[in-house]
């Protein structure tokens, strides 16, 4: 089923030990739909600047990527992001945020969209989110991401934005932050109460967490045997995740979960992230094939199953 | 078959966010010996001093452990550790290393306990560890543990001893310093290449991985709502993994690995470390059950299998 994907398309410049690129695709969205396009069909609403270059428009269109929604701002320029990550990659710091067009975004969901039933809210401002959601008719299933600016200077609205939400994708300190509780489990339960049934926790290297109301599932991270850079690993994850649940028409709510399902798509989750990390940026993306993807899957169910 | 555990028996005073404990039964080989204790028959060779508690010793021999080999120093005084944990329990700061009569220590195994199967080698000086093992007959398993210090100090002399034990089971750190890698699968064929076939290494909150010629196994950390005080669920992971493989009679060698089984045995190490940290010092284990063991294996079960 279709899967309508909103967020940021950005430029990014980025250091990791492994080398330096000054300007690369990124952005939440461009992961995320990158990454759900191994399972489902895609489109995206974002803004770029003029500057978007063709050959950026060409990569997300040769995965099937639906890029009515994609509003090109005249005069304008894409958001661009630069950062550097410590040695060991678990820290980076922003050197450089020019917002551009992505401050005045305003999502318009094309009228063809509308009746998408899967939709991801990637990291943008909370009303804008739910600006989107208003816009949809009969959507299934509703995710979504958010960051620490929205959780802790405009907690209410971000409050008001994942209610009705079916699941919230977000990392280990993040969900801290949000519920105030240090100890994940009893986060987790916390932040459920807020809305979201299923509450996704991704942990980096160390894998990722899913909770409900049948319980927990855990999936490690998979070991690399080098991280290039870790830019966009959540979102691929969040596209794996979404992506894979679209593929197969599953919802998360009514009682109704497979287990087996939502294992799965916690798995396809990990397996998009740990590729993304592989090279710089989306490069990755530019020749993966869904035989690799299946192929690691497999590896996760080796290194994990009994 | 039956198990030796060589290491400290101490007193610890522990400070964590939940509480303070002045002096309390501490100590690798106490933790490794009690956490084994519920899967198979375990000796112990250690020393304590003349201040060594009778209620101490009672609580081991509760358990079945064979104290023949647990010397008493007369006049001596028992190795004392303080330390005092941060607010979310990760680090931990060490104020007081009395070593006592542990700094004398010269491990004798008794006639009766030279035929043991199964062999644990508790973090000590690693000269001490290789004494150890050559007065042993007809070992079929040995493993063991070390830390920073003899990694750091005393090199050469932990890779001779190492060199010919089955397994390894060290924290993430420690197998980075000993590797020079930062990268986890590259530091784990690096230390296989010095010696043990088997790597298992530990990441507290985050799991167990254990690496051997076959590829990696990963289980990830038991998610607790309250850590009351992690001091010895390293140690009691160690015992719950070779505490089951010497229930089961198995070995790590020879190609005839049985890969549910090695499974297996990392989710009990996991699962008694879990435990440990419900309680201060070693108190979960005055009233912790077999079948409380066995349900929370299965609980593993439920949050990692498909």
């Amino acid at each position: 089923m279709s899967l309508l994907v909103v967020g940021s398309v950005a430029y990014d410049g980025v250091e990791t030990p492994h080398g330096r690129v000054d300007r690369m695709l990124g952005g939440a969205c461009t992961y995320i739909s990158l990454a759900a396009s191994y399972f489902t069909n895609v489109s995206i609403v974002a803004v770029v600047g003029e500057d978007f270059d063709k050959q950026d428009a060409d990569l997300l269109q040769q995965h099937g990527i639906g890029l009515e929604g994609l509003e090109t701002v005249q005069g304008g320029k894409t958001f661009f992001w630069r950062g550097v990550y410590s040695d060991d990659m678990n820290d980076r710091t922003t050197l450089t945020t020019d917002l551009n067009v992505f401050a005045d975004f305003d999502p318009k969901v094309p009228d063809s969209y509308k009746s998408h039933r899967y939709l991801m809210l990637g990291n943008i401002q909370p009303g804008l989110q739910r600006a989107v959601r208003r816009q949809m008719n009969g959507v299934k299933l509703t995710g979504g991401d958010t960051m620490n600016y929205w959780i802790v200077d405009h907690r209410e609205e971000l409050l008001k934005t994942i209610a009705d939400w079916d699941f919230l994708l977000i990392n280990d300190s993040e969900a801290r932050m949000l519920s105030g509780e240090h100890n994940l489990k009893r986060a987790a339960d916390k932040i459920r109460a807020l809305g979201p049934k299923t509450l996704v926790i991704k942990r980096g290297e160390y894998g990722a967490m899913l909770f409900n109301k049948d319980g927990y599932f855990i999936v490690p991270g998979y070991l690399l045997e080098q991280v290039f850079d870790p830019t966009g690993a959540g979102d691929c994850f969040a596209g794996g995740f979404i992506g894979y649940l679209a593929e197969r028409g599953l919802d998360l709510g009514n009682g109704h979960i497979d287990r087996k399902e939502l294992a799965r798509a916690v798995i396809y989750g990990s397996v998009m992230g740990s590729f993304c990390c592989e090279q710089f940026g989306v490069n990755r993306f530019r020749a993966l094939t869904r035989a690799e993807i299946d192929a690691r899957f497999a590896e996760f169910q080796d290194f994990t199953q009994l």
